[in-house]
């Protein structure tokens, strides 16, 4: 946890979080509630207008945390008035004491925000398998919401941190009809990340007036290629969440409303959105537990967007591989390797590899002006791209992930004893 | 490769090397032949009597070795009079001139032993992408064959040894029809080991007279329950070979000739081939990179052997459960998210697991009687068996691996620098 793995900061740390403007109907709280550990913010709270529609993904593990089966059905009502996360415990594989901390925490949120519970949505992340006590905080709540205040995303995302050695925050606006709209984001990682269906803790928050079926719809497919291609470990998490909420603010200010994911009217808050999305995957790779290198791996030449993921992950997840560019080693065979363990369709004889700007391989052999040492040197850098065409046809895609160190082991090694 | 991870001998390294009789119809040696590193052992070759048949099982990997694409050849014919392996370099991923160094080999071997090209199997292993020179060792295959003799298991298998601490060696005997048999089996690990569809090197002789169609059905059904239901690091390599040689030389003792994998006579052949090809597979995992504990997942209640096998191979290839294990932590919450992410069927509120013989969770959550210090001590120890019940079905299967250690990442971080 935090406590202990603050120590090392990300040698990607910004220099300079974000501004993040106000989002008209969202307000925010967090203090320290001693979920785990003192002397940190654990518990955040978020209060948002009526009127508020929420979208979101959830992780498909089969050993879902409580707060998730919690998001699942307030989803599908669409409604929500209130997100609270603590960091410190996962309240996953708690059992009926989990569902109960849920219940309890959700009737608290109401209460002091003034609604029904099932439009308060929950996340937790820590520890897996201990009870979660929602008596150590259920009580704070009501002060934090007297508390909340528009320009407080800095402090929420603090709130949310485990491992992470800096707050995720991203910020975008979009015109609608002319009209413009604010998209601020927060999120967290850093171990146990291997988004598959979903993402680790991730939340959104947009003054727009959209439908709930168009923001979900809009989630759903950018998700796909933001989060979704991002890996820390291949460990999908019990407690993936990632949830967008739009407050509809932006109708007080002659926003008219947008009923479907298709309106061209949401072309330029579908690309911010997007933009958003993958900018908080990307930092989230680059506070990878332990991390050193940021690592970009490009296929290309796949059959389909899903076979080149599928290829870009094998990269992404090889431990082998992982520690080869920890020892700025430019082992492009492990490349091959992982490429060919992918199961997906690939013409060894040709198959192109290149470290950076230099080609390594061509046709299924090293590449004839491959020079080791300025391979060596380019993997010297901070952020590598390795990119590899597997020649069997158009399909692309792009996953980001980082090296796999001493520090990764280190962190995992001591993380409850 | 040895020359650097040698240093450091796997905890579980054998005390004495089993005594390895011979099995008539099998003549070995080793030399020094300079493929990548001076001073040691790194081409053996098998000399086998006229008449032997020969089953394998060869990696799926999309990115195969060109030796891998020979053997495939080979065994449509079934037929085998020499095998050569070398190691230092994998002969992966080199393109034509990788088929010219097979083609090469095959041929000197073939002129050394007597026999034609094809009864001639090959395997490397080693680095991968870079040309092997066949011309180093070529030439040195004339000698060997008149070296060879019937007492040189254990030098073979330690000239096919890479980052291996210790060589891999077993032996069994079976009676077939009251005619004893002698099982002989060498393999080596010790990184980039997952096999999916075959393993990583690994060789098997008998005298039995078994036709070639029953080997195959024999060692393809085993391989799936040993060697397949093994993992290092998840990294299936370009170069998985088993083969299985039967010289059929206790036919000179009266044994009769067996021809269908099913026939009620091979039953303890079978049996001790299982055995064998355990007893192997868990030595390759004993010498996982840089391990210091021997780790056993078994997973019952799943819905299939091979829903079971998958939830086991989600927990072993976990990097965060295994930098855990390392850390004696009892970090049962991420046994919980490994059976989560494996995709396969699990009733999360019914899931129970143990820690060796403690009890941590059932039902869903934390056991009552589970005392975190009790588990902590047993976690000290060297070999560590995890035990969960997913509450679905009748499936059951284990698989062996090993932790994720910080010489896990050394070794790797500097394989070819």
């Amino acid at each position: 946890m935090a406590a202990k793995a603050a120590a090392k900061v990300s040698p990607f740390a910004p220099a300079r979080l974000p501004d993040m403007p106000a989002v008209p109907g969202v307000r925010l709280a967090a203090c320290e509630a001693g979920v785990r550990y003192a002397n940190r913010t654990d518990l955040m709270l978020a209060v948002l207008d009526a009127g508020t529609a929420a979208a979101g993904v959830l992780t498909r593990s089969k050993t879902c945390s409580a707060p998730v089966l919690w998001c699942r059905e307030g989803l599908a009502r669409g409604k929500a008035r209130a997100l609270v996360v603590n960091s410190g415990n996962a309240n996953a594989f708690t059992g009926k004491k989990g569902a109960d901390a849920v219940r309890i925490t959700a009737e608290a949120a109401a209460k002091a925000v003034g609604c029904a519970p099932h439009e308060v949505f929950l996340a937790s992340t820590g520890v897996i398998g201990e009870p979660l006590d929602a008596g150590k905080f259920a009580h704070l709540l009501d002060g934090l919401a007297k508390l909340a205040k528009p320009d407080a995303f800095e402090i929420a995302a603090r709130a949310i941190m485990t491992t992470d050695t800096y707050p995720k925050l991203a910020t975008r606006t979009a015109d609608i009809d002319g009209i413009a709209v604010t998209i601020n984001g927060f999120c967290k990682g850093a171990g146990m990340i291997a988004p598959d269906m979903a993402t680790m803790l991730c939340f959104i928050f947009t003054d727009a007036s959209i439908s709930q079926a168009a923001l979900q719809g809009l989630l759903s497919t950018h998700v796909q290629t933001t989060f979704n291609c991002m890996t820390i470990d291949g460990d999908t998490s019990t407690s993936d969440t990632c949830l967008l909420f739009a407050t509809g603010g932006a109708a007080k200010r002659g926003q008219q409303p947008v009923a479907g994911a298709d309106d061209r009217r949401l072309e330029a808050f579908s690309a911010a959105l997007h933009d958003l999305m993958r900018d908080l995957a990307v930092q989230v790779a680059k506070d990878g537990e332990g991390l050193s290198k940021f690592v970009t791996f490009e296929i290309s030449g796949a059959e389909s967007w899903a076979a080149a993921r599928t290829i870009a992950l094998a990269c992404a997840n090889s431990p082998i591989l992982k520690a080869a560019i920890f020892g700025e080693d430019p082992n492009w065979g492990r490349v091959v390797m992982a490429v060919g363990k992918s199961g997906e369709a690939a013409d060894r004889d040709r198959l192109s590899i290149w470290f950076g700007p230099h080609l390594v391989a061509r046709d299924g052999e090293r590449a004839a002006e491959y020079a080791e040492q300025v391979v060596a040197d380019y993997m010297k850098g901070r952020e590598i791209v390795i990119r590899a065409d597997v020649g069997v046809g158009a399909g692309k895609a792009t996953v980001w992930t980082c090296d796999l160190t001493h520090d990764y082991i280190s962190i995992n090694a001591d993380y409850r004893s």
